[in-house]
């Protein structure tokens, strides 16, 4: 088990989090509400000039985690292939502006197309892309999604094909990101996260929480401590490896997002103190 | 490639995937479709001399394939342990009587407590439930569920799983249900499916589809044909083990449900054909 969470240095909130909250709004509540990071998803930053984000995010005092996200990369055309990795490198670029240390890949998945041809398409793309994220400084995280998104969000759905990828690929520019909402069933978890890290693959890690019944594949996601996820146990694991790094909430709720979203926020800080 | 399916000698519908119809009415009218084998769900016995239904099976010339459903066997008190054994042993007793080969277990999760505890649970016990299989000449199929059931159905979600927890229970009264809808992400299911053929213990094979968008977590499976799944291969993996059992169409569907039931099965037998 983790030791105890008794402030919010390493907290960091996603702005998918509070998802009626603009990127600016977001940031000033964040900051007011003492949350240290934050990781930006790019429809926040549409029309938006980035280096006025990152000077904004600068002069408010939050890090920026990460860039959500890129990935989507398996197609059945090879035109679309192309086109999924310009927009990966437009988010490395993005991520750049913004002072992101990577972005998050959602790696994608074609229904009807063979998972193992979409876990090919993967590897290459993403291979395709570590020369512009080497040149930009950026790096880009795996995150191994729930099986239940393996029609057509990702075909990587466990921590073991996430490290096996990360370690065919072999760059520095290379890692995974770690979330509990889709691996914590896994039964091989603790000693996945184990591999990742001494591999030097574990590059975030994010939290929240497994509703039961969850009502909704995608937005009915549980603030931490309302669900049966071993959110502790998983933290000790990540942190035996040595892992610093944030702790990233990023819930997607229909329920939440209908409320008033200060509240939400406060019952984040409370739920990430008592129950993470 | 599994080699195509040109008749209805292997076609085996659960109950359930008629649910509006009750036993005598599914009975009859899969036995005058020419479907060969009937699965039939405990809901529908209820009330019913079980003896009466099995001759009226036999009358119909439809095969029993197995009863659904046992399992649920962890609890946070030992009392409601043995409560949910003593309910196996029922559904081992109604399986005889009914003249089916197995009764499929669904393992069952408590959420919250650990998944290693509940499968340590689960595995004690289908233990206490084997003299009784065995001297009922009844099996237990362990069906490992899709990992969006960890929270409170089932804490065995892979087939890697249920191959472990089969061979460390090593007794002929126990075996493995295989059901495409919770499996066909598992990049190992080629792999687990041959060990599970080679210790003899593949016991079932269910068949649907996995819809996209999935709408529901419980009652939304696809019909074969209309998802992503790889069936016709995965159906390869398991006759190649030498299994020559029924293929079960097993669909749980708000939509289907709504639909004229005639109508429906006859959309199953052409998807049979075609799809399976």
């Amino acid at each position: 088990m983790a030791q105890a969470l008794t402030d919010f240095s390493r907290l960091c909130v996603h702005t998918i989090t509070t998802k009626p909250w603009p990127l600016e709004k977001a940031a000033k509540e964040f900051s007011a509400a003492g949350v240290s990071g934050i990781t930006v998803w790019r429809d926040t930053l549409a029309g938006k000039n980035i280096n006025h984000a990152r000077q904004m995010l600068l002069d408010l005092n939050l890090e920026v985690v990460s860039l959500c996200r890129g990935g989507f990369l398996p197609a059945l055309e090879p035109a679309k292939r192309q086109a999924a990795i310009d927009d990966n490198l437009k988010a490395i670029d993005e991520a750049a502006a913004l002072g992101a240390p990577h972005v998050v890949l959602v790696c994608g998945a074609v229904p009807g197309q063979p998972l193992t041809e979409s876990r090919k398409q993967i590897q290459e793309g993403i291979a395709a892309c570590l020369d512009h994220a080497a040149a930009a400084g950026v790096k880009l995280a795996i995150e191994p999604l729930h099986p239940m998104y393996a029609d057509d969000r990702s075909a990587v759905n466990t921590l073991a094909q996430a490290n096996d990828m990360a370690e065919a690929l072999n760059s520095p520019w290379v890692g995974i990101a770690v979330d509990v909402y889709h691996l914590w069933w896994d039964p091989d978890l603790e000693n996945q996260i184990k591999r990742c890290g001494q591999n030097g693959n574990l590059m975030a890690f994010h939290i929240c929480d497994w509703n039961t019944p969850t009502t909704d594949l995608l937005n009915d996601r549980g603030l931490m401590g309302e669900g049966c996820i071993n959110l502790k146990e998983i933290r000790g694991w990540v942190e035996a490896t040595g892992f610093t790094g944030y702790n990233e909430v990023e819930i997607f709720s229909h329920k939440f997002w209908a409320q008033d979203q200060h509240e939400f926020l406060n019952k984040i800080k409370e739920a990430y103190i008592k129950y993470s």
